[in-house]
């Protein structure tokens, strides 16, 4: 009986799945978004899925796995793009999307378990409290609030309460430990952060607590403007509006939307750099003014419910995805244009590298400052120039996020998080969750080398 | 017959009062915090004091005033603390306290008269939908809508909301002109500036329709800091942390509530400056780790509901009315500290001015952005004095909004809006709106003079 048969007679009657194509279909994501992620990490596969159903059957797999040291690649719904899901060194997927119910909400306050889908979230707060999660990835329809928190960063919304590491973005978590003797912690206030963004290394999250926005009818937007500039100027401008209560401001410059945005064609003249956006119902009044004070034109309005798909799955991360479904040769980049020179160093990077890098920003609030992400797209063509657009961009003061690598330091801040390292060592101190990830983990001391290391880590 | 009494007699049954003592004392506002305001309008009074009942009413009162070219002073609660209120050239005080409905509420919006009460405003709503005005004065519990409309700008939630003249933050105006056959016109988007902050001069504000915000369960916090500079810092910090939901930041240097608090003697120690915080329980959670970060001790947490008085009766224009309480000498200014270097301004002002300008501060949103409004005290001397430190802080690149004067010109933008010249001239052809108030009517180019100019226009 090899190891992970052991291991599995012992879960009885928790659902587990080792037939291989199955098993390999839920250990990928979507790391094939990065050229680089793919040679990387296409081949893997975990040796068995399994899906415990309660918090019960949860801590009896854990205990098992760490009896047998088997690897745990905890996963949602497997929509990350870098990999964060990827089962480095076999052993099992840990399917929680069976743990999926909401368990309350209240006004402004809303816990659920971790594999509840953001959608579902929202669809039972609006009926129930007239509220909604703050901002959700443009998976919404199909990520797990689990996955968000673990393996995700910000979204729609985040042009108004800025990112998920901000404070009061989550209110608890309750994470199961990885020891013989699963603990179970709520982890509250500052705390919050042990856990966040840490793709699952030190801890499985069970439930999450999370503030609430109003829910209120929101209406899709698109504006058409004369330059990248003027679009980005309105975009800034109106990200400013602290009145107007609005849920997305994503800029994204010709030729982007007239050849990938299969469902807007005839919508969008040429030439034309949009602004999507998400405003709430009784703030539409304001739209008009504001867009010709910038040269804007509205070239769209519709009820974002009354939608067949959502302008957001047209913004984040999607923007992307709806290139890639015209031209396999896409891939991108995530960047911080820092305030307050943000609008400036978009002028120059877009001046700079032209039809190679089409822009594409999402206006935020970073720090209680308005800024934006770059999700620029990028047309591929080595790795090795991929590298010199991202070494460029850090060298004219925008950091890049990676997305083409997948552990923690290198797509993060570039930098060893001392406090999820040290959670790691009380949580999960045989190193079995998502191992591989946290490369602090392996050396505490590990410090980026410049430029190329981000793709020689794993090479 | 007088020409008051022929008005009122055509008035019939509307109900209206012309004893002297009681006209008088609706004859009056909050002008008195100044001394230059009270040496200029101290004497004044109205005629007669009409009430209607309902917009009809209201028509047959206005039209009646024009047929007599009777000069209308509205008035809500006559809480205006620049003489916005104060009847220059005799008439009537339209007492417009009666016209109090709260109309329709529904998820995010509420409309109402006039003349209903900002906390009864805030019942209701939190009643019905779970929501409460996005922020109100400090005169919450006493002030109208339509006055704080007409005659205020910003207060309790400006942390988080910016002010009034931010788009969004009223979402329609229904207002009756002053016309022989008065009309009634709906404002809504950016027509709603031509009314907003007016003063009454253009128009009468029957109904408001404003935006609701989540009316959370709010925490009154006073926090000790060794220096105003570390007060400020962190009054700065948290209001950047846009995940942390908050209605009130405010500054305040030492002396000011040892010597003016009563009742929180004991609670701030001797040389501390505090910071007074509003925060939604859910966030409370967040409060300490930060406080910690910046050097700053709680001193007291109480829920705003369950205290006598809520904390934001200190805060804002109540700052300076607590100061009065105890010293009669003390007045104050209202300025700007325009962001980026609203900080630097803030020392710089405090090192400069020591004790006669005692620092108190809200941190706002404006613009979009973080910064500070000085509601300093002043230890008042002369005149000629207050006039000095008024130029000086100008001079140094800190806008005053000048509380010693009652014009809409010299208090505010120190220049003439042409928007609402044009609406009076619409609304009000015979100049009968609370006359006096905007310069601009009687001459369209006005312009300020330097300083001085702030106290002679009524010399
Ligand atoms: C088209 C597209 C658009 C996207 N847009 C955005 C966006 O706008 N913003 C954004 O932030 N992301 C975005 N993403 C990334 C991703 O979709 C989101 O972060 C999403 O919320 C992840 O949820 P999931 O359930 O799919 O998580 P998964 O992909 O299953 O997991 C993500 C990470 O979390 C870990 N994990 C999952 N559940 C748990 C748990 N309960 N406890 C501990 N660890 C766990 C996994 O091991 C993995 O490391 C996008 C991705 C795609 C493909
Ligand atoms: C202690 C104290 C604290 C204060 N704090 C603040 C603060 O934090 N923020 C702030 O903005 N203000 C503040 N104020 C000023 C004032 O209290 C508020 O602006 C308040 O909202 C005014 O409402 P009111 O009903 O008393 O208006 P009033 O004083 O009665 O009227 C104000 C102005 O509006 C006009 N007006 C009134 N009703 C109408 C109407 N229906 N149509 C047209 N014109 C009308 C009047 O003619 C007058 O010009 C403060 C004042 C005091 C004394």
């Amino acid at each position: 009986m090899s190891g992970i048969e052991a291991l599995l007679s012992e879960l009885q009657d928790i659902p587990a799945e080792t037939d291989r194509a199955l098993v390999r279909q839920k250990s990928r994501d979507f790391f094939w978004y990065s050229p680089v992620l793919k040679r990387q990490l296409d081949k893997l596969t975990a040796e068995a899925v399994v899906s415990p159903r309660s918090e019960d059957e949860l801590a009896r797999v854990l205990a098992a796995c760490v009896r047998h040291r088997t690897p745990v690649t905890p996963r949602g719904a497997g929509t990350g793009n870098y990999g964060q899901a990827m089962p480095l060194c076999g052993g099992i997927v840990l399917d929680l999307s069976g743990l999926d119910r909401v368990l309350w909400a209240k006004p402004g306050v809303v816990r659920a378990q971790c594999g509840a889908k953001l959608g579902e979230i929202d669809a039972v707060t609006r009926a129930s409290v007239g509220g909604e999660l703050r901002f959700h990835p443009s998976t919404r329809r199909t990520a797990t609030i689990g996955g968000f928190i673990a393996g995700g960063s910000s979204g729609i919304g985040s042009c108004t309460w800025g990112i998920l590491r901000e404070p009061g973005n989550i209110l608890g978590l309750r994470l199961m430990t990885m020891e013989e003797s699963p603990r179970v912690l709520e982890l509250r206030g500052p705390d919050i952060q042990k856990a966040n963004h840490a793709y699952g290394t030190n801890g499985i999250i069970t439930e999450v607590e999370m503030p609430l926005a109003p829910a209120w009818t929101w209406v899709d937007l698109i504006a058409g403007f004369p330059t990248l500039e003027a679009a980005a100027r309105f975009a800034d401008g109106f990200t400013r509006q602290d009145g107007i209560v609005k849920k997305l401001v994503s800029v994204i410059d010709a030729p982007v939307p007239q050849r990938y945005f299969k469902a807007f064609e005839g919508v969008i003249p040429d030439g034309v750099a949009v602004v999507l956006l998400m405003v709430a119902e009784p703030f539409l009044d304001l739209v008009p003014g504001l867009l010709a004070a910038y040269g804007g034109t509205e070239l769209y309005r519709r009820e974002t419910e009354a939608a067949d798909v959502p302008l957001y799955e047209y913004s984040w991360n999607h923007t992307t995805l709806q290139a890639l479904k015209t031209d396999r040769s896409i891939t991108y980049l995530q960047t911080l244009f820092p305030p307050p020179s943000h609008l400036a160093k978009v002028a120059e990077m877009a001046e700079r590298f032209g039809d190679e890098v089409p822009m594409h920003l999402e206006f935020v609030k970073f720090g209680g400052e308005v800024c934006c992400f770059g999700l620029q797209l990028v047309r591929f063509t080595t790795e090795a120039r991929l590298a010199e657009i991202i070494a460029a961009h850090e060298a004219a003061g925008c950091p890049i996020f990676n997305p083409h690598a997948f552990t923690l330091e290198e797509g993060g801040m570039k930098k060893v998080d001392t406090l999820q390292l040290a959670f790691k060592r009380e949580a999960d101190p045989h190193g079995l969750l998502n191992p591989g990830k946290m490369l602090a983990w392996e050396n505490p001391d590990w410090t980026p080398r410049d430029g190329v290391h981000l793709f020689e880590a794993a090479g």
